[in-house]
């Protein structure tokens, strides 16, 4: 099972234009610092975070516990000047999973509710047995070269984003997330996705968009190692010419039933 | 005329996998941090930087020059692992302005290139008396109600992911880009974009893809100043109950031929 | 025991002059955040930090692994342009523990070899059953009134220096460390010593300097929560006017052999 | 003339232990991060920030003038906890430039004024052509050698404490200010100190305390370029075997009458 964790600022919108308009690059050193903060300290017990919408950020938080979301949640006021709010939530599938964390939070009070201000909303967690992610690390072929090198740079900024909103929408029918992590690259947690329902996606892109992508797959308890191996079957890969676009790889901390 | 400045980490794919891949916790973080740093550094001129791909960064940079461009580089170096390269260039409208500043950059060497570092390639610079920054900031009505406290995180953000696809799209046409800016809000230098042309744009995606967006447009002779005036349109759309769809302010730094 | 851990930046005055001297606000700013962020990982295992001398950091890690040592030099190579050696020692006495983690890590290189990179040198680690830590967390009694608010900055800053180097003085007789922590406060692990001679050393001060110290005084089996209950003991007697000198606290977590 | 700053943390003592003490780690994350948050802003024009005592820091900001000083305020109330108020003030001497700056601000109120927040209360700002810095960069000789890679690391800080003293205790008697900047380096902001009385105090602590110090003094019209002229002059000093004991160096931006 994956865990997941939706982190929120409270009533972050409101606040920004307070008493009136706050600097937009302030918001933005705000925002940045407040994803690599959380990314730190998810970091230190192998979670990974994605800053998805900023005010909202979705994590894969195995290994994480009750009280390692609450020293976060106390680091964060002592440091900045917003609060933020966490849900929980554990399932088969990454889609479910914050499924069931965002529920967990909304019971509570809305994003931009006055009233609700750091709370901790769990679902679930998953047990230590139990824990299993699987992360699939996928980029776009030849970026570089056919792209950054020679079309203007918001070009290959719109064909990146063109290639995620196809991606998304495809992975999310499957119970798969999808995160832009920069570059021309995007990270999957997609528990339950296998390796050729994955290769389908690609090649159905390559047919509808004309863009081709390759995707290393890892699998561990935990995000950290899951999303090194998806990051090494991506060396694989490259180190092959890109003649394979899938590589699957696996620790043996993969629990049993998953194997 | 607009400014922009492309920033570009130098050989970076390359060296996220060398020796082995590197932790990719530590590489969100350094290039959260990077951009918030940037930010700050093009933001004591009063520029504003979007983090774009993290690895390639589009910033408006009226009234910066040569020094101040290099004082950044030479800031990264310092406290960074990673260098730099920027590419610089003016033009009538932010399409055209970022790229003349790939094209500079781009006949430097490849963003992979071991041989190229640290370059600084200055295509043009905007003349202070011809500085003139017009910047829209788009949101999404009613995102909080609507989605955030109803459906599941990744649907949000899904939807919010689809809006900047298909705004994207139609905004390039007209020469002006857009970036993602946090929450259901994005911010679109566009100098010479009328506001009939945006209120067009605005009204077809409400009717193709059935998201309603509405925006405030700020004109000035610098970024900082622009996106704020921005931020104030949209507020007076709010207070007025959301019943205008585009709200104009500039102030008396905009150059006399532009108003 | 106590363990600490030397933690100190590879080759840094060779580099801070290569191949130029760099900018002292460069280097100012890569020295702080480096310390932030050393203790943001090393908190997440209610481990302390010092600055110290900023390249040579001096951090109390009793519940910290070899593992924990080696992600934290991991983190820093993958976002830093330095690297950082890190030596650890357990002892009965804080001065005993930093002895032996600096020999350990001498023996390895000097701080200015080129050879010498990220050494991880582990003299001795804490077992959890015998792990114990007592901080004193002391300030100076009215600063704020009769200084801050009355005299120059400068002088204010001059006494509180002098009383670092007093008490610095006096409290290494008895094994303990002292380091400065922002304000008027100061933070001493100090096994083995007993409220009296802390005591007695605060009277003499008071005699010899004319600067009038308290201190609460925190035992538990890690930093964090030893910090926690000094401050709470310095809170209790700010609460009672003053009139005590000294107020120590501990928790269960105290190994039994130590209360 | 120099113009010193005074950036005091409003009502900090108060804040950092409600309703129960912060914990500790956080609290020394948000002073490091604010003094590098800080001190890059002030270095965007040149000026350059001293973390003195973290809720109570100096800078030298020639350059700097009313609108920049409001930026910093706004930007770090945008983003932390806690707001700053800041006094400036200029004078021929740095000791009296901050006592002006101290002086302007403790009208305003006191520190743990729960009335006086965000307060800007300039004394005086230094006119372009009459802009002077000079600053001196001193540092122990042979630290490394014979201390960092033969006592343990306590020691080390311990003599570079105590040297500290010592030289603030002879430096404030002629009107320059003393401040700690990492290793075994100290900076000076030292104007109307000439070689001869600092070569003195040198060789006074050689014989008084037995620890050998050099400096290069540089002098510009900013903070910034005065301490690389310092940089420079030590390193001649180093490229000269420790020879000579003091290098002065300075740039043609000096005023006239300085010279």
């Amino acid at each position: 099972m994956i865990q997941m964790s939706l982190i929120q600022i409270d009533n972050y919108g409101p606040w920004t234009v307070t008493p009136a308009p706050r600097t937009e690059s302030d918001l933005q050193i705000l925002q940045a610092e407040l994803y690599a903060d959380v990314q730190r300290q998810i970091a230190a017990k192998k979670g990974l975070v994605f800053y998805t919408r900023f005010d909202n950020m979705l994590a894969v938080t195995n290994g994480l516990n009750k009280e390692d979301h609450m020293r976060i949640q106390r680091s964060i006021r002592n440091r900045y000047p917003i609060t933020i709010s966490i849900g929980v939530g554990a399932a088969e599938t990454p889609y479910e999973a914050q499924k069931l964390a965002t529920e967990a939070l909304q019971i509570k009070g809305g994003a931009q509710s006055k009233e609700r201000k750091e709370i901790l909303a769990i679902d679930s967690l998953v047990k230590e047995e139990e824990s299993y992610v699987q992360i699939a690390h996928i980029d776009i072929n030849g970026v570089t070269e056919s792209m950054t090198d020679i079309v203007p740079a918001f070009d290959t900024n719109f064909l990146v984003n063109k290639a995620q909103h196809y991606l998304m929408t495809k992975l999310i029918e499957k119970g798969a997330l999808l995160f832009f992590i920069g570059g021309d690259n995007f990270m999957s947690p997609c528990n339950g996705l296998d390796s050729e329902e994955l290769l389908n996606i690609i090649e159905e892109l390559k047919e509808e968009i004309n863009i081709a992508h390759k995707a290393g797959i890892g699998r561990s308890n935990n995000a950290e190692d899951a999303a090194y191996l998806a990051d090494l079957g991506l060396e694989e890969i490259r180190n092959g010419g890109n003649e394979e676009i899938i590589c699957l790889l696996e620790d043996d901390k993969v629990p049993k039933d998953q194997t």
